[in-house]
Formats: C-alpha cells, sequence, structure tokens
C-alpha cells in the first residue's frame, strides 16, 4: 500500500506513470473513433487557464491522412505513423479567446487575451497541459502512446489545417495498444533531490 | 464498466478527471515533503521530448516562502497561496540540455539543441508537460491542485531562482486536501464534435 492514505491502488499509478512507456510500435487491435471519443471524454475535464481548452485535436486513422501526416515527419517517426493504428495531432488555437464568452461565461475573459504574443504563450502553455493531459487519459484507458516532436509543423499545418489559419500544430503522438517488443531501454529518471529544492 | 476493456475503474478515472477540480481552498490536513517526493517519484516516469525533464520545481512550505511567493501573485491569488498547504513552482531550465549526456546517454543529444531559440521552446513544452504530469500524479496520489498564472514571472524568477538565472518560472500551483466548498460552478467543456476531427 502506498504511504500516501487516499493513493489509488499500484496497478493504476503503475499503469499511469510507472511502467507506462512511449511505444515506437503497436500490436494490431484496431484502435478507432469510440477511443478518440473516450480519451476526449475524460481528457478534457482537465484544467486550463480560464477554461481557455485551446487545443484543437486531428486523429489521423485513414491511411489517405497518416500518408499525408508521414510525409511531414522527420527520420523514423514517418513508418511510426504509417504502422500505428492512429496519430493524434494536436493542434493550438491562436483566437482561442473568441470561445470564452462561453467557455468562461461569468465574466468577459475574452478582454484579459487582447495582447497576441501573450495569447500565443498562453495557447502553447494550454494546449500543452491538454497534450499531456491526453496521454495520461489514453493511458487511463489501458492504450499507449508515442510522442513526437521530429516533424516539419508548417507542413502539418498546411496539410491539416488550411481550413483554420489560427491553429497551428504543437506536437503530436501514435496511439494504439503498445507492442512491449517496439521500446527502448528506459532513460534515467533523477532522483527528487536533483530537480526539486523544498523552500 | 468503462467499455474500453483495459479502462482503469470509473473511481481512478473520476478521481483523475471526471470529478476532480482545481482548488481555490484546502482543508487543514498537512501536505508536506513526504507528499513532494511521492509525487515526483510518479511524474518523473511521463514523457519529455529526448528524456530532457526542464521542469525544476520549488516546493513553497514555509511560512516565510509562502509570503515571498504571495508578494508575487496577482488579485486573488496571493491569498490563496498563503492559505494552501504548498504551492510548487514549476520553473524550466532553459540550458536543460546540458544535462543529456546523462539523460540521454545513447547518443549526443545535447548537439539538437545548440540554437536558443529552438530550445526555449522546447523546455516551455516539455516543462508544461511536466506540469501537467505533476497535476495528475498528485490526483493519483489522492491530493488536489489549483494550477494558477496570475502572478509576476519576472518576480518569482527573481525570488526564487536567483541563483540559476536560466531557470525560468512557467505556472505554478498550489497543493493540499481540496476543501469541496471553496470550488466555484464547474466550467462548460464541450462535447467531442466542437474541437476534434477524425482524418
Amino acid at each position: 500500500m502506498h504511504p500516501l492514505p487516499r493513493a489509488l491502488p499500484d496497478e493504476a499509478l503503475d499503469r499511469l506513470f510507472r511502467t507506462a512507456r512511449s511505444y515506437n510500435g503497436y500490436t494490431d487491435e484496431g484502435v478507432g473513433e469510440d477511443a478518440f471519443r473516450a480519451i476526449w471524454d475524460l481528457m478534457r475535464w482537465g484544467p486550463t487557464s480560464a477554461n481557455q481548452l485551446p487545443a484543437r485535436l486531428v486523429w489521423v486513422a485513414s491511411d489517405e491522412a497518416k500518408a499525408k501526416l508521414a510525409a511531414c515527419a522527420s527520420g523514423t517517426n514517418g513508418p511510426k505513423i504509417l504502422a500505428a493504428p492512429a496519430t493524434v495531432i494536436v493542434g493550438m488555437d491562436l483566437d482561442f479567446h473568441e470561445h470564452l464568452p462561453e467557455l468562461f461565461p461569468h465574466t468577459d475573459a475574452k478582454l484579459w487575451f487582447g495582447d497576441e504574443e501573450a495569447r500565443r504563450v498562453s495557447a502553447f502553455r494550454n494546449a500543452t497541459l491538454q497534450g499531456a493531459y491526453l496521454i495520461l487519459a489514453a493511458r487511463a484507458l489501458g492504450l499507449d502512446t508515442g510522442a513526437m516532436s521530429g516533424f516539419d509543423a508548417d507542413a502539418v499545418d498546411a496539410a491539416f489545417f488550411a481550413d483554420s489559419p489560427r491553429v497551428r500544430t504543437n506536437f503530436i503522438a501514435t496511439l494504439g495498444v503498445g507492442d512491449p517488443a517496439s521500446v527502448f531501454d528506459r532513460l534515467p529518471r533523477p532522483a527528487f533531490d536533483r530537480f526539486n529544492r523544498v523552500a
């Protein structure tokens, strides 16, 4: 039992963090729209500043869309996208503030984000938080991901967000049931004292 | 039972996402260094690009440090920091690449991050992912958080990272056992079709 009395069971902590891995390949098990919707139904509850919810997600599942995305990827990432059951593009809406009258209705939060550069920083931070919620939501549902930054973001924008030019690609992640044979040796994770301080 | 066969039990999905809230106030239950270490021991396993692990965390728990941090906060955030058992500062190391020979030992990944601006973007993205892992790890351990962007980041840098000028504050989050009386009505979370597309 975990020393913190309200901790989830070890099986859940393992699944979410301790034994979870980023996968380079997946089993043949299909992962489709029911899974995409289930992930959204969890991740959407994760907190963003002023309920911005700036992430715009494209779930790439058809052969045609996979080929289009793979053509934008670097090195070994293209073949990984082609082979994975799906890959999700985590985009961010630089004009997320247009939705705040609905998403944050009790005050005029749209006024807080008039400055373009401040809005870009906020969209990046909060869409990235949502990307992490996506990774953890997938794990909570028994699925696995392989997040990647190695791609040409302008090319992905042109291929998938041409109709919404204020949306920019942040990162992408393959999705499926991970194949244990596809993972590398685990990389080091330093103990608390290396990157933490109590004040 | 969840329709996805490997999903964690509903209790875990609720705790992590569906009934979790951002808290404005906490019970009197103490939350100290054992909890900070337990959160790090989970969150450190979350994926970052090339195992960058750029987050640098300061766990603000003493009265003196709380007062120093509260003085940098906007509006109602100062009193929240003073009243919470602890507040964590999620900083990001703009020179994270100096650690890559140890954290990503099988190749010279330090060479990939020679460009200062690209490194800043990568530090921001990956430290933010780690901030989300922190929020979810706390929830998995039965704790609650209240993440905040409303503060003077330069002032927090000066107060807490003066000895490490390449570390910049990203966001902060109060931490404790949430007081249900302190939360507001839940803000809307749109259904899948609003911000998602299948391609």
